[in-house]
């Protein structure tokens, strides 16, 4: 990695606790995906992405705020990007993937509390991560109990605007999402003194959906038979998606997808034929969180979806371009935002449909569905879910996850015997 | 008890397991009631309603189903019980507060779940509860994780309406509290039969009020130096408010305050000088959950006041009477229950207030905050509050607890070290 130290400092980060972090990453991610054989070779894009995970992109985004512009911290797929992309701002995903950080949030928050929000908010008051230091603002949202607390502590450190999540699907409840897209645009036109036009609008929203449509590309590639790329390439890819430069990121991965296409042609296949299809389904898998992927597809299996907001939840359904006034844009942008079906919404039977749609798509042999710890949400959820499934004769094995490594062998004990369970 | 087992049986109980929860019950109470010297005499009322709590109000319930009125079971301070009983419904707390129900709750819900959710779900699940059978719809809210997705599998039981609680309490939060507020009024209307109307809804919001009104009066006495009544009688009370017949409830809780005031007169305390006051301050303690009371009570303390959902914030402010049209009716519903501060919403600065506030007005020498254990929502808030509370002087302990016994030892050391503390 080049020496951003510099930078670090400026940021006023805590440089020598992030230099553990900077020591122990490259070796996780040398043992997950550098071992991997027969990749495509776009993925060095992504390679190197994640090799200057904490020096390239912030650098750009400090590059950015150098010019004036405004960089916004978001935490849910909810919050629409391209208001903020519309007001010649940035919007980078801020959840945190790493047990490094959990410790850090433990300080403040209950240890009964879902990892991804332990080292979100480790991450910041820990100034340990650079993104978390960049961002001028973060955006919060009422999804989950854990994340709408702490949204007030962190609110002690750094401007955070909330956007309540209406908790339904009723047809009021669009109009309220919309409204609070509305609140949030004049939010962002204050904040970083740029009006929000229809125009540049239109111009966000077709970027954003350029993004959406490159990984659906991506992954129509994983319905195939032949798989032309493992399934965590995919989820490292997905990860990224979140933060870095959308024109760009859709660039490189249309580049990616032209290669799958001539493997494809040439029935090229990363995996082993027999190899069982799984789909996973559940809470996200912030980077680097890759243990779930890695245990699947060093067991005999191979991820082929996730129903999950790093996978599917991000990027199916476009925003509709059509739309000419900022008024009728942001209906527009309500109306995708609310199709997504996380489990924060009761009752949310579209989740379970959507499960059993991918999993046909995607001729997927079982679904694992994985739920971090301490998320009541898609814990609870997972009870219909799993049900639902075996109703539908879908094998499916439900996992409780945690940042830590100590529950990866018990993990793979499972995993193993579920994945050889669907060869009987 | 008189012999109810063949309404419970008719109720469809399981009446085999429901009498090892006949038999335990009047033991506990006796242990943390009835053992306390110089009861006021109108505690008797109470006695008797928890001596035959499954069994005379169940009846009166089952009474008025068979003139063809309805019961709605309820589960959180929210929801507007006057919109039903201005359907000649009736309107009962269902929130489970005993080990009992949680194992069952525990069959569907992950184990990580407050115990409040899943002594509620069990108590339904395992038919162990007249309650639970009686009640003919059940009206839960958006407000936690945990009930939010509970409703989904209860509702496969039975009928549930869900209200959709803001997460906010900006202006236009407070409107669609009262769009909400509406809905449940048609739903409340298409189920009974009956119309609401201005006339209806001013009654009930007079007698809701009159409740309230009872409670505040006798919460004051809680404000003397000298004490008239134990805070787990006032507990006792509180959580009997949930269920009982309102009307009959206020005039005894005012033939009680009549007592007290003679006892104040009389210069009579139920604690020996010295004892210290104490607030406490979190999520609720649904009946027969008298743990923390008994603690205190038992280790030197008085609990002087409960900043809870059995406590202050059932009854504090009154519904607007002046209203004279439905929509105005409801408006001022929402008005007043949007007030109270739970810690569901945020950010929630008015609880802290109102935490500052009530430990002036009932001299409180010190404060427990109680959290249930996995209640994200408190536990996250008490971060705040306990902080706010040393900044204003107050001492404070934070406690987790359960609805187990097991830990009640550790409990009582802690507890009694922090009221020893408050003597030195
Ligand atoms: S799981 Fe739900 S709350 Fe979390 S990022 Fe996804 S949509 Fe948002
Ligand atoms: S995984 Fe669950 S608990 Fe964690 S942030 Fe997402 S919704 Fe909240
Ligand atoms: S603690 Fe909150 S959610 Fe629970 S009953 Fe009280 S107001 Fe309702
Ligand atoms: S105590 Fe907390 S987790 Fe339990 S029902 Fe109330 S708000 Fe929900």
């Amino acid at each position: 990695m080049a020496d951003y130290r510099k930078m670090w400092e400026d940021l006023g980060m805590d440089v020598d606790t992030h230099d553990q972090l900077c020591e122990v990453l490259p070796q996780a991610f040398g043992d997950v995906y550098l071992s991997q054989e027969n990749r495509p070779e776009s993925m060095d894009y992504y390679n190197f992405v994640v090799a200057e995970i904490h020096g390239v992109r912030p650098a750009e985004l400090i590059e950015h705020q150098k010019k004036g512009g405004k960089v916004f911290g978001t935490f849910c797929v909810y919050v629409p990007d391209e208001i903020v992309f519309a007001a010649d701002a940035i919007a980078t995903g801020l959840c945190g993937g790493s047990q490094f950080w959990v410790p850090g949030g433990e300080k403040v928050l209950p240890t009964n509390t879902c990892p991804l929000i332990k080292a979100s908010v480790g991450a910041r008051l820990d100034r340990t991560c650079p993104f978390f230091r960049i961002a001028d603002m973060y955006v919060g949202e009422t999804t989950c109990d854990g994340k709408k607390k702490a949204w007030e502590i962190l609110a002690e450190d750094v401007p955070v605007h909330v956007m309540d999540l209406p908790q339904m699907k009723r047809e009021k409840d669009v109009c309220s999402w919309a409204d609070e897209i509305r609140t949030f645009k004049k939010v962002v036109e204050d904040f970083t003194g740029n009006e929000i036009t229809a125009e540049k609008l239109a111009a966000s929203i077709h970027m954003i959906n350029n993004k959406r449509k490159a990984l659906e590309r991506l992954y129509a590639f994983r319905k195939n038979d032949k798989l032309p790329i493992s399934g965590k390439d995919v989820l490292l890819i997905s990860q990224i998606a979140f933060y870095d430069d959308p024109t760009r990121f859709a660039e490189m991965t249309n580049k990616l997808c032209d290669e799958l296409e001539q493997r494809v042609a040439d029935g090229i296949s990363v995996f082993p034929e027999g190899t069982k299809r799984i789909m996973l389904t559940g809470t996200p898998l912030a980077i680097p969180n890759w243990k779930i992927h890695n245990l699947v597809e060093t067991s005999g299996g191979a991820v082929v979806c996730e129903e999950m907001c790093t996978g599917t939840r991000y990027f199916e359904r476009l925003v509709d371009e059509t739309k000419t006034t900022v008024d009728e844009q942001i209906d527009a942008l309500a109306e995708r935002y609310m199709g997504i079906n996380c489990a924060c919404f009761t009752p949310n039977h579209g989740r379970i449909d959507d499960i059993i749609r991918l999993a046909k798509e995607y001729k997927v042999d079982g679904v694992i569905d994985v739920n971090l710890k301490f998320c009541s949400l898609y814990d609870v959820e997972g009870y219909t879910v799993e049900r639902e499934l075996q109703k539908a004769g879908i094998p499916v094995l439900g996992i409780e996850t945690d940042y830590v490594d100590s529950d990866a062998q018990q993990l793979r004990t499972r995993i193993s015997a579920f994945i050889e369970m669907l060869g009987a």
